[in-house]
């Protein structure tokens, strides 16, 4: 399927179907929105607010502890090169400018900016598809006068994707949705190139919202003049953007960019599947020929798991509510138990339900000497890890997100990340799948940005299905893998546009 | 998830969503639907007539010749029974009664029905999901007045259909859809049970018209009090319903049994996946370790495929048109390829597109020696069959279902089935998959007669995701499967309600 | 591994390992043998009954009875064509010669020998290593002089087989193993090709003899120059070669050639990896998706059903004695249990364990409704048949193959074949894996037959490393695989002559 | 198979077998070795000599320096607590006494004991089977009186065998077999526990030297009167015993422990498959869905390999140059080619022959853009990493073991652990792998330590069958694996001792 000569990018404003079904989506957390921001001077406080508004209904700060905590070790293989904490100067506190001599960022040190620029290099070679959009549309700029506040994980590859949109001729400014999880060396490079970057390892919950501000706040940048708003929680959100276009609260169009079929197909199947292994062998080292494994959940996610672990020897069981799934479950051959019926023998357990207290104390109580337990769903509500901080049971950290919990037995139970995210804490995240998302976040900006007025209202869109497949597209090449073309007598049997989509909405995969 | 005690069955009509993607329905054949026909005297020819228009663009000679041979030796197993074909008379010149003196039938021969009840005590044991239904429903019986004519293969499975709508209270009448698929001993046994049945294996199609005839215009019933129609189409349609109800021809309400997910996952892949080593198996005892094979669409019923013969040590490649399942396939570890690329290396060549002529003269031409043709997907209509019927080539007929195609310098290209549906032909369907179809078809009907006055217009609807979740949790106890309840704090977390439904409908499973 | 030039075939003599370990071997039955009679006219008669003395313990008829039982249907898809029995005359009354006037032979119909060519050219195709043996020695004829009696199943596959040998030089006199395994056109093919088969289906018990006897006691023929017996026991054995040697009994060298990697390996992990699933189909329509499967012994046999079973969804247990290959399972992924722990749960028992009473009346009696119990292991033993034959318990042949063993309570077990070999009663065995075994088989006649007086003395051979890769480089181009070779620094370094042998002989693949 | 309650452990002297196959063997490196010394006072330098003799080939220098940096990494998970290196005094420099008053031993920082007690108390866990024969041995003490030097890698895992070895009754003196792969906090609590141990992480070569001397000539040991050598390489070994006593040198019987099968399969296949994933994943993050690889060889090793990277969606091809192990390959779903058919489109190339210059400069030139390249098989020859240093290509260590090589035109190359074994250097090694391993370890000192006199002579011996046979079953209650038991009619049928050796010496499982 190439991609016509003729920009500009697919128009599929026609195409597009309003998310109805909002009641439902609700239950199901997106990650990845990226919305327009109105033309006239918006109240971007206010905005703010009720961005912010959900996070502290546990509290500001419970918000910014949760999600650093959880991610103090992703993507560690990078992060550890960030660990030089010689300096305690606040980033705040000191004036560093670029080579060219803008001093409009605020990073840890700008010196680190070479190393930066490899980590970027690398992620690149793994990022085709973004650098193929990145070419394609280059000399088009359609994003050009596209101003962009963003704010997420500051990852090398993150910076692969804003670097694309600043090539498309958006300006970006840039702060991280975290306040552990900044690649200082990757932020360095980022300002070095010239965008307006704000994040370091370690900002204090003060510096993150200075941070925030500063971004979208900028004197000399008018803001006002075209402002896009960013959020890509790259794997998993503590927002429901939904709620607020219900509440009629949503002054800007939005797109789901999280429910489009290479997202949820990658991020979730694929990625676990690579994940799950990747997460217990560095923490445990567990062998998995054997192992006796019972997976709650089987949606994408538990079915990623459970591919990955079957496929290396692990026996395993599924704990399901959903009748539909807990059938998928069987025809895949696995044996659909109530978790009680097997948490004596089981030696892992792992969560992937979305769900909340899903392992309980009376679970842990029962599990055997050593069984290890981690939750790859959904925040950190699935394991009842409250309920392990009793006097009667000691903690002993023997590993960087590994705790023994150890009974006045002697039996001690391995809880990983403290029930947090284990592919987010303790594992990397493929650039491959990061590139999906970020190339269908890329294209949903170019579409909304250069939709004509009227075609998006207030409200969340779900993303064309041609626009998905198109994101697909851009992917075939890392593989080497060929399409076929439908010649005219083929596309009019099956009475498909030649380009596609190819299939309907509200088609399975 | 229990169903609940008092009945009726789940009420669903308010949650059902109108099939309003008609345009992108109709590129996908669909293969069973159930339709409630009007209270009112209804003129059956008119309806049939709209029915039947269809076939007629390619003659309904050709249609009755094209089922009727891709079913020659569907059900093998059992159809080796029916092949005493030495008395020659016609079922419609002979005179036979049941044992309790009904003649409302027209069999083979009556005496076979000791044999039949045997197989369909046999499908029983694999069907109890439908078995349990007829249990649950039996004192109440949901479908007493429901007057059914249906239309279908006459086999084992859909006798134990057949047989539980009576139980639940229905009188039937049922005719075949194809003039060879008729297990003559089980539509004995149907009618030795007083079921009015009109079909025997290889009615000519004469008679085939003639016995629809008879089921539905029958003098002694009602059928203008309350008729209903019933396609089933095992596995695969030449119909789409959703033509007529576009060109407003709909005069009752039909229900989409097709795109249930159960129905969708488990006659696609799940079926595909062990029908298409059956098939292979039976035809020419080829060994899979090592081979190669080209499948030609990553569908459902692609997917099914690749899974088993990669499973089973073939190497397998894809082709595809839609970049969304050729990344599927790609992370699924296939190489996605133009036909072109490996056709002359392959060893089994194997069509999954619902296209028409993905295999082409010249790709035939290019095959080398002892290469395996078939088909998996969509009617006959894949490989350019016709193509090979030029006089340079020599067609040998080998086995059953197998033909030698052989090329002026020797080569031969092994023909399976002559391009009709390898699984339809060559392998049997498990029971277990037909009962979920059954199954579904039988609360499809219940829902459809039982629903109040207005629920349902003259229009094609989707089954209901919870009545999809029923039938998948009465499927459960053959696996030994035991679901897990939400408790009432979980439901209120998820927002969802205990008993379902658990899933948005455009949950792609 | 290109075969030099200039023949002779490999020159293994020197190589050759004694089977010293008799004891050993004795515990598993081996299945092709091939032996070099002595020089000296020999007493065939005596040599004769040495071979039959063992079946005659469990008396001649019962061994010709079981072999002939388990095989009715074996090769069923060709062997449907020889049903066509109208003509009761037997063949030892008949006058039948063939085109070039010969009636050196005594089969059913030689009217039948075209179609039997074509069976044979069928398998031709997936026997290429074996024709091209043929054409690579066909100048040089090795077995020029070499009067071969054979006695073996009679099928297509065999008859590519004699008629390398006689390509290759021999004169070949043939007989069947078994009374119903003939395929009768194949005979009369081979007659027709002027080899002296002496076979057809449905052979009494005193024709069998007489067939064997106008094998080798033929009137016209030298056989006391050099005459070679060859036993192909193609998929299982009740012979104990090794039984003669230690008795000091056996007259001439033997090969074993059943003990080589490619014949293990194929025959046994392989080929039942195959055929497993193609048994149970055929007998049963199964889905294997979800059902829970207990095998017994986790040998080559048990490895290949496991394999098989595992990757088209069924959950499997194993039960094992030795607790290498026990081990070997909890690594792959399996439950290793005592069959009573899961006997009451379990869809379907499938023993592969070289012992007897595996499966006891005491198991049986707990298994569930519609338990599908099979033997693909050894001999008829391994499930306590006979133990079923009581009063109370009632047995309905529903297919071929199949019988319902009926419980007073009406609980029905589905017993396969009798209980004797599941993949020779009702399945194929690919013909590829036929080809690995002659190919063997007439490599090791070569061997013996070439080899200089005093290489081989009256012992049982295993047969050289150096002639198992052969067998194995023979078979690639089928794949279509390349082998690498050794740079002559790589040979030095490894210590290995650049054509091998690669391994050691204890390596274990 | 319960071990007899009455001591000794399995008398197997009268079952081995010589490994007379010494010219074979000598092509396949082995691990791990145990040998008896003599009583008499023996000239441990000439022993030692002899031992290091092979080393010196390439210079003494060399062979610490290429084991050193291979291991650099090795237990990554564990060994990053010994990174505190702010010490600069060195071990031999210090007086330490651990809390009993004893300085009998030499290591980093007795104080980290603590820390390295809980370490091999994680590694306790997984080590289940050697704990069990610690218990079960414990009364009898079958090697009070053994002086046990031992020469290793000194890790938890170690840990465990060396502190089962004491409670079995054994005194032991310990060095590091490597200058790096000291886990400075396990040292420290052997220390602490009373074994003699000397060595550190980060030993110079005089250190390691010095290290060994002391652990052999103590003063205060009577190291004369029973003296042990045991010499465990983990997972490689430069060292081929064989030759020595080919060489007529060998002065003391040792035992192959290497060749047993369960070591074989466990620390190949199933290690192997294991650590592929995980070596690749901390080192480069690569997404394994949809990726070519190349293996290089079909043994174990490769076998392990391919298994694990075909389950994650990876695309397989293999190079072999052995005909049997191709067609395992081809069997098994693999294509076999060259590598030179291959090398400009796989993203992924892994030896695994234990061959040298597999992968030439050649080969690496015509590699695509961002291709890895890592060794899996034998020591650190199978890449001709040489043949990079040259000048136009530039290299940069982009992470830890993870180099780019830099062509003159931009194209980079991955390679990992600069072509030394993948999974020494970058991941882990399970736990119960080595439990396996360190059992066997254990049973053949025990044997070889309690044989009469006359059992063993100066030669190399196989580990007996039923030893092997008695480690597994150690390991099976790990998997809750239970063993079925012969009944006395079946072990007569079978010819079987009830409780082993099941099967004979050459079966391959």
């Amino acid at each position: 399927m190439s991609m016509p000569d003729a920009m500009p990018l697919p128009g599929v404003g026609e195409e597009l179907k309003q998310a109805k079904e909002i009641e439902d989506a609700e239950k199901y957390s997106f990650m990845a929105t990226v919305t327009k921001a109105p033309k006239k001077q918006i109240q971007f406080a206010d905005d703010m607010q009720e961005f912010t508004k959900f996070p502290t209904k546990t509290g500001r700060r419970s918000l910014s502890r949760s999600i650093s905590q959880s991610s103090t070790d992703s993507y560690s293989s990078a992060a550890s090169y960030t660990d030089s904490s010689d300096d305690e100067v606040s980033p705040r506190e000191k004036q560093q400018t670029n080579s060219k001599g803008s001093s409009n960022f605020c990073v840890k040190n700008i010196k680190q900016a070479e190393f930066g620029r490899r980590e970027i290099e690398i992620a690149e070679q793994d990022m085709s598809a973004l650098i193929s959009l990145r070419k394609r549309a280059q000399g088009e700029k359609p994003l050009a006068g596209a101003k962009i506040v963003g704010c997420t994980h500051i990852t090398a590859q993150t910076a692969v994707l804003i670097e694309t949109l600043c090539a498309l001729g958006a300006q970006c400014r840039w702060s991280a949705c975290n306040i552990y999880s900044t690649q200082n060396e990757v932020a360095a490079a980022l300002a070095e190139a010239g965008v307006a970057v704000f994040a370091w390892k370690g900002e204090s919950e003060d510096d993150f919202w200075w941070c925030i501000d500063r971004c979208v706040n900028m004197d000399g940048w008018q803001a006002n003049m075209l402002t896009w708003f960013l959020f890509v929680f790259v794997t998993s959100s503590l927002f429901r953007l939904y709620q607020l276009s219900k509440a009629g609260k949503l002054c800007v169009p939005a797109m789901n960019v999280n429910d489009s079929v290479t997202k949820q197909k990658f991020d979730n199947l694929y990625c676990c599947r690579e994940s799950i292994l990747d997460g217990l062998k560095r923490t445990t080292d567990v062998m998995f020929g054997g192992k006796q494994v019972v997976v709650c959940g089987y949606g994408e996610v538990g079915k990623g798991c459970c591919a990955a672990l079957k496929a290396l020897g692990a026996i395993v069981y599924i704990t399901e509510i959903d009748p539909i799934c807990a059938l998928q479950a069987c025809m895949d051959g696995f044996r659909v138990v109530k978790l009680n019926e097997v948490i004596r023998q089981v030696d892992v357990v792992i969560t992937c339900t979305g769900n909340k207290n899903v392992v309980t104390r009376e679970h842990l109580d029962r599990m055997k000497n050593s069984c290890i337990v981690c939750n790859m769903g959904h925040s950190n509500t699935e394991i009842d890890v409250t309920s392990l901080r009793t006097p009667e049971l000691t903690w002993e950290r023997v590993r960087s997100q590994v705790d023994h919990v150890i009974w006045p037995d002697g039996k001690r139970v391995v809880l990983l990340a403290e029930g947090r995210l284990l592919n987010l804490s303790c594992s990397t995240v493929p650039t491959f799948v990061l590139s999906i998302t970020a190339t269908t976040q890329a294209l949903a900006l170019i579409e909304l940005y250069n939709a004509p007025e009227g075609r998006y209202k207030q409200d969340v869109y779900l993303l064309p299905k041609k626009m998905d497949e198109y994101v697909a597209s851009l992917h075939l090449p890392s593989f080497d893998a060929h399409l076929t073309e439908l010649t005219d007598d083929q596309a009019k049997y099956l009475g498909l546009n030649k380009n596609g989509p190819f299939k309907p909405n509200y088609y399975r995969y």
